[in-house]
């Protein structure tokens, strides 16, 4: 999906004006897809984002506005979730954006047909957007895995395997949600002495993580591998993705199978997954900094190398409940870009199914924390604080090292660069709740 | 469910003759539950084994022969899985099994009805019996942690956690099945030379892990943990999981976050699912040795050290494609029993959901390797072959290390008492193929 086509048009304007207006990011060359409901009312269905509405694709369908290939990709956007729409594979992806794109320009045929069938963002709850069969997170940042591994290992951070293997581990799908507020995990820490018994509360090193989420569309069957040049065409799109961690829990439990309980408790997505489509203009080439091991063949493509990476821009930031109170603006505790990580998207896909593990649509891969190279890029506070040894100011005269009860996390990301709109993701936003006793 | 009640009578005989002969394991005390369809005909649907046949749930639901609880119960019973009936609870089960083991019994006034309804098991296939959300496996036996763990550590092979935590991680949902014929999987493994490139290639360090699964049935909402006393209340029964391991890709990959690509290429269960109730029989006190510390209290109650163990024989056999061809009859590498883990079933509940992580009905937790204090009660052939080092010789006059092409592992479990019908959890198969290439 890096060739552009009439949908990547910079001069399209929609008739929704609110769309025309870049500080929102959801121009006509965006739309992204969600699964939503008007607050309260009736049941989720699959929409579409166009400046500050939805597009409800469920009674679009039953519209039957479309043709051919468009037709039978809107037919599958009904129920409560996207996997039937992500099941259909790029030809139908493709066609459905080109004539959401045409009903949604100036000057659409279509126009009195969507309108009716525009619901206000401002009024819709939001689920998650497709039954997420299972949850893979990586670890392909190497400044985050350095930063990290320096905590633990200050004179050999990165483990030898890093550089050859997109480190990742299984996560837990039931615990996703969007815009959740959830309770402080409890669980044991490591004992105060060697020997003794572990300490049991609640947790005292509470983080998020910077990462983006891939949903994967079509899947492949058990023992058959993707290979790098098809890889990008099992991948729907992109969310935003914050999975929240527990260190004090994760130091104690994590050896010798990986972290479980310190990660499992909450992982927050943005409600809206931008399509690799929306994303062609903004990618990148894929290159590896002089010195370092090129990827093993079944890691490599000329297309990935070419156009392998992605330029999004990230950004973490926090309001606490004194800061909500006093009316301050949420403090802007980091920026990052994905284009710093290690491995690819299409690299993800194919070294996890190198073995013949099966994927599934609705599928999520996390990208793991995505920190820059320079500490004031780092995406989470484990790295922004030096392990709660270098606290954090806050504009409205708190500070942290970890965070706190009332404390709300956004994450967002958008793709700028000049003479083409702003796209963005949307946030996921997430708020610590005090731990149940 | 420790309590016995009339279903658990040694003296109730069915009408169903093969099920009361002993060697069968399905008399009318059992009811282990599937997921079936007469082989290739037909939509899969709920079963009851009984003797050597299969009670067909989804036509015994059409006919409503049940009243209360047990109609309701027996109404979930349709559709290709069983997670409505998950979903319902101890009340719902207990009525539907006491309505089952009357309709069953000699005597009974619904004969007429269930007769045509049963389908022998020869011409049954098999379909993994719930839509499993997730996967999750522990590392229970302190035997298996701590010979695989002087293979890493000779000095220091238990970790300091292991007596305090029960070891988990999440596992892959997509590659579980029942009767699996797999490829051999494919992958990187450590570099002959420090830093040099990692090997390439199919696997050469190919295992099984003998394990039970316990399937979930009434989950928790988010952010509520489930305490020792109700943990049982949502354990809806207990099946046999082979937790297929790829040693060499395991040890090259697993740092920092555990394994990945060694275990995520296949995991077989058993089409059966054993209930709770079924075992209330064979439960056992749960004590820890002495010098070991007691459970933390959030995994202690006085429910589970009175019986929170339970006495099932486990053994593993196999195999090859010489010994197929020469008639041989499998091999039986090992015998173990669950007893011998280090933590209960109802602890692993307990544990999983401390932080407020949600269950959900369908979800299945796997034990780990459950090798017993003898050597020769190992689970896996890490251990039995001391990590390759001691060739275990076959009958047929072959030797293995770890698994070869067309090798065909069978794990079997069974309840075996004086004066009670003995109870089989059925097998689960599983057949290594060539690697793809």
């Amino acid at each position: 999906m890096t060739e552009l086509n009439e949908t990547h048009d910079p001069s399209l304007r929609s008739w929704v004006e609110s769309a025309n207006d870049e500080a929102n990011g959801f121009p006509v060359q965006n739309l992204p897809y969600c699964v939503f409901r008007r607050a309260g009312a009736g049941d989720f269905r699959p929409g579409v984002g166009i400046g500050d509405r939805i597009l409800d694709l469920d009674a679009l369908a039953k519209a039957q506005p479309f043709t051919g290939d468009a037709a039978r990709a809107l037919a599958a956007c009904q129920g409560p979730e996207l996997n039937a729409l992500m099941a259909l594979g790029t030809a139908a992806w493709s066609a459905l954006r080109l004539a959401l794109s045409r009903a949604l320009r100036q000057g659409s045929a279509l126009r009195d047909t969507l309108e009716p069938l525009l619901v206000p963002q401002s009024e819709a709850e939001f689920a998650v957007p497709a039954r997420i069969g299972d949850y893979t997170d990586f670890y392909i940042s190497v400044h985050h895995a350095t930063a990290v591994g320096r905590q633990f290992r200050p004179d050999n951070p990165l483990l030898p395997n890093y550089k050859w293997v997109p480190i990742g581990y299984h996560g837990r799908a039931s615990s996703i949600g969007v815009q959740q507020h959830f309770p402080r995990p409890v669980g044991q820490t490591r004992p105060s002495q060697e020997g003794g018994a572990p300490a049991f509360g609640p947790c005292a090193r509470l983080d998020y993580e910077l990462e983006l989420g891939v949903f994967v569309g079509t899947g492949n069957p058990l023992g058959r591998r993707i290979a790098m040049e098809e890889a990008e065409s099992h991948v729907f799109g992109l969310t935003l993705l914050n999975d929240w961690s527990a260190r004090d829990l994760q130091a104690w439990e994590y050896q010798p199978l990986g972290p479980f309980l310190s990660k499992n408790f909450a992982s927050t997505i943005s409600p809206w997954i931008v399509t690799l489509e929306a994303l062609a203009p903004f990618r990148l080439p894929f290159q590896r900094a002089a010195g370092d091991p090129q990827p093993l063949p079944y890691l490599a493509s000329s297309r990935n190398t070419a156009a392998g990476a992605f330029d999004i821009r990230l950004q973490v930031s926090l309001s606490t409940g004194r800061s909500r109170e006093q009316g301050a603006p949420a403090a802007t505790l980091s920026r990052s870009n994905f284009r710093h990580a290690y491995w690819t998207v299409a690299q993800l896909l194919a070294h996890h199914t190198v073995n013949g593990c099966n994927l599934q649509p609705g599928d999520l891969l996390g990208t793991g924390t995505l920190s820059g190279p320079d500490v004031s890029e780092a995406g989470s506070l484990l790295e922004l604080t030096q392990g709660g040894k270098a606290p954090l100011s806050l504009p409205w005269g708190e500070s942290r090292t970890f965070l706190e009860d009332g404390d709300e996390v956004t994450l967002s990301a958008e793709c700028v660069k000049p003479n083409y709109p702003r796209l963005s993701f949307g946030a996921s936003v997430g708020r610590v709740l005090p731990a149940l006793t």
